[in-house]
């Protein structure tokens, strides 16, 4: 449980391009924390707020796959997402478009690379949409709260798991 | 025939965003310009530059699907490219991603937007990537020459098909 104090996530805007940046460091190896981001069973117990469960409907993990997943509150879906896998390079780096189908226009590309650190392993997310004007809207749609409380749940699998 | 003369292809870099857009009209209407466009047949036969025909090895054209296709010299494969269809929206909209092999790390997200004009149909492609160093590299790929010759190969086929 400590470990959930220790990690601080960072989220940047970057100042000249249309790129949100999430920067986290976790408490375990990289291919146990790889595995806790594909893994659906264990995706689903992490991604997300924690008072907004995530029920995963597909998980196609792997290059040129897709998924769709979404978020439930009262055991009703309040929000539903959905993308591609584009690549999935074990241990290394996973490659996935995000769409809210509530703004079924709005796509990100989004790049996670995982390095070692510290006997752990850090996360770089870079997310990039085609506007600033896009990226602005994300920002401010309270999506730091699901990414900072999601990787609150992530640490505490990560001890265990 | 006389159609390639009459539409010029617009390949425009975006001054302060790590994009390109591309701007083509064709003298057909959307759905046929679509079916030519989403077709694996008839995509062989326009995609790419007039002198390295294209193979196409995976084509699943719908919302989470994926593709791979090479270029051919003399019967050998000297390009091969990949991604996944995040979303086909019939005669509307097409939002891919896009890798060429030899540089793995570089991915565009491309969406093609299908409008009518003037009893044809106008085609915007927004690709957006992460960096504007690799925008410029795409640029400087020599790419508008399979842009325009593989579009000129659309209209003959648009005048028939």
């Amino acid at each position: 449980m400590t470990t959930t104090k220790t990690h601080e996530t960072r989220i940047e805007a970057d100042p000249n391009l249309p790129v949100i940046r999430i920067i986290r460091e976790f408490a375990a190896p990289r291919d146990r924390v790889f595995r806790a981001w594909t893994d659906p069973e264990l995706v689903a117990r992490w991604l997300g707020p924690k008072d907004t469960p995530t029920k995963i409907h597909v998980w196609e993990m792997r290059t040129g796959g897709h998924y769709r997943y979404s978020s439930l509150r009262d055991g009703q879906e309040i929000a539903s997402f959905y993308g591609s896998f584009h690549e999935v390079r074990p241990n290394e780096r996973l490659v996935q478009t995000f769409t809210w189908e509530g703004a079924p226009d709005g796509v990100s590309l989004e790049t996670a690379a995982f390095e070692d650190v510290d006997g752990g392993t850090r996360v770089t997310i870079l997310s990039v949409v085609e506007s600033m004007e896009l990226r602005d809207q994300i920002l401010a749609s309270g999506m730091e709260v699901g990414v900072n409380e999601g990787f609150e749940k992530l640490d505490e699998i990560l001890a265990v798991e």
